[in-house]
């Protein structure tokens, strides 16, 4: 898939991880203005801090994109942040671009300075590979233990001319609660102020990434990047209300990458979608949904096949959302389990199919308001045991 | 063992698991004071309904309390509480006791109405078989995917009298942070009131099944039950601070029965006692110890007897903990691996050795204050994962 125009891509070896590609270099032609979500985590990797620092320095300007698989340089103290200083120099000065304007990202082991040299040295033949069409060299040269590189697209029009939004992600191991860094790259050719792709990045993360990795469940690394280069042309997107066919088109693309996440999420074999409806609050829609979606009571159940709402209730139930179990209801597909904090009848037979699918639909109504919250999450199987009982991440 | 003075007991097979007794009946001769904790759940099952209500009643009297596994007649509406009822007076019918006096407990699949008149058949011969050395056999038939039965004991001296503590438990299956029933009953032969019972039993359950199974974290059936039979007979014991040494005792029970239950939580093979010290309050260590504890990522680790710790540092992260990650360390048994934010020199060896141990010592020192708090966690393996995706609970 091509590139939104105004970008360039590679992926290549620098020799971190072995015998496969580990690093990607995006470069915006002309420059891109940018906004980003960066981890909540307490513990923010070296590339972290300096990739907010640089983008408040640049006003929102990114030339160019380091992003380095199998080392996650976090956890490294002054020496990490000057390996991470010294690969964004590096790449500063191959391309001649602002340092400030190169965003450095990283994902792999925790605890280990990022080995720059190798990086720097990989740099030249990173710059000599880029292309327009090199996206999935470098969709490919990001992941760790995901199954596949994901990538997604959309398009939309904005003042009569039909723009692209692309963007490519490396999933988190479990993703819900947990750990393993999530990394999204998100480019478009719109033209548009920082402050707007702010907002309509917000926007989008909500219902997408923060719907599988919950605000403050983030890893040390854990980075969205919007960039847009405006090469479509015409007026800037400014206002947040502006641009809504771009804003759908964005949010399509961090849903798509999200789902990708949790599908490919380490050892899934399918994934639950469930959506808390009735709540006398947003905060107590996602408290509940953020109980179903974690459990791993539930998770090894939905691993089984298993269509055990009594465990999706009970995780409810400690969830802390305020309710009357005698105005609960739980709906699997079309199918109703219970009514009214009570077994309805039906078929297990029907009810063991919809749990089987690649997507099972869960709908848990408190009764107690209008208040709803959804989240997506994988199961819990033995190749989710076996890939992290070895991995060190 | 032998039951405290002035209790028998007995279990039986009343049919509702295949092939297993599920029966137990705990009588005290006299009559006992007591005091129960019990579950936070939304979804109350109908024996905790009832059960709280009766004890109210009694003003903290229990004559005989009936434990069935199989069925935790949980979200069963209306039905599942008259079933519970209908045992309640068969039991003090059969005994010739008040109703109020007589608590029901269940553990086993939710959504199921109690098959009563199988429990109501088997209570004769349960009450036949009652002894002072029926502990064992009560033991055995209250669990249900537990690797064996959890029996804790220890002696206490008041007033110049020698008394006993002793316990007996289902475990829950990871327990943290799930839901898998907990069950606990622990008797002696003390002379106290029920306000003593109560205020006793709080702070010994804080130092030990809070510390498995956080406030919240609860599953429909959960139960902690203190009876005392008085018959060592003396003062009672009645202001909270009364007779350290027989709170001391009970404590030990509890935090015995804690062990146990963790140790034989479903499929585990190691235990992870993780301690956050420097905490600024009490809530920031108990979260930050709780990410830890219920962090997947942690348990795979564990499983694996990989000494991880950057993902014991990303779960602290994330946890909502107030903390300068330069002022974090963390220490494995003896061995500092992190300290002041980075790694320390350590030889991984070393580190792997005590990671393999069946109990894992780790403190995670937030260097922001003086609070503190502890957690015990199992690991996270192949056989959690075929227990679960199977076991209809």
């Amino acid at each position: 898939m091509r590139l939104p125009k105004g970008f360039l891509a590679s992926g290549v070896r620098a020799g971190i991880r072995k015998k496969r590609p580990d690093l990607a270099l995006l470069v915006a032609e002309k420059g891109a203005n940018a906004a980003a979500l960066f981890t909540k985590n307490r513990f923010q990797a070296a590339p972290v801090v300096l990739g907010k620092r640089d983008l408040a320095r640049s006003r929102g300007r990114v030339r160019a994109v380091v992003v380095n698989a199998g080392c996650a340089n976090a956890v490294t103290g002054k020496p990490g942040l000057d390996a991470a200083r010294r690969v964004r120099d590096g790449a500063a000065a191959l391309l001649g671009v602002p340092k400030e304007e190169v965003i450095v990202s990283s994902t792999g082991v925790i605890g280990v300075v990022l080995p720059d040299a190798k990086i720097r040295a990989a740099l030249p033949d990173a710059k000599y590979r880029l292309s327009a069409s090199g996206l999935e060299a470098a969709s490919h040269a990001i992941l760790t233990t995901d199954v596949g590189p994901k990538i997604a697209h959309a398009a939309f029009t904005w003042m009569g001319r039909r723009g692209r939004v692309v963007g490519f992600a490396k999933g988190a191991g479990m993703i819900h609660p947990n750990m393993a860094t999530m990394l999204a790259f998100v480019m478009t050719d719109a033209e548009a102020t920082p402050a707007f792709l702010k907002s309509a990045l917000r926007e989008a993360a909500d219902a997408s990434f923060h719907a599988i990795s919950v605000d403050g469940d983030t890893s040390t690394n854990d980075t969205v990047l919007l960039m847009a280069s405006g090469a479509l042309g015409g007026p800037a997107m400014s206002a947040p209300d502006d641009a809504p066919d771009f804003r759908r088109a964005l949010t399509e693309v961090c849903r798509q990458l999200a789902w990708l996440m949790v599908r490919d999420g380490e050892g899934a074999t399918r994934v639950l979608d469930v959506t808390v409806t009735g709540a006398r609050s947003r905060a107590d829609a996602e408290r509940a949904a953020h109980a179903v979606a974690t459990s791993p009571l539930v998770k090894t159940a939905l691993h089984g096949g298993d269509p055990n709402w009594g465990r999706i209730l009970a995780a409810v139930g400690r969830s802390g959302a305020r309710f009357s179990e005698k105005r609960v209801s739980l709906r699997l597909g079309p199918l109703t389990l219970v009514k009214n904090g009570i077994p309805a009848p039906y078929r297990e037979k029907d009810a063991v199919r919809i749990f089987r699918k690649e997507r099972v639909p869960v709908v848990v109504d408190l009764g107690a308001g209008v208040a709803t919250a959804s989240k997506l999450s994988s199961d819990l199987g033995h190749d989710y045991v076996s890939l992290n009982a070895d991995y060190r991440s």
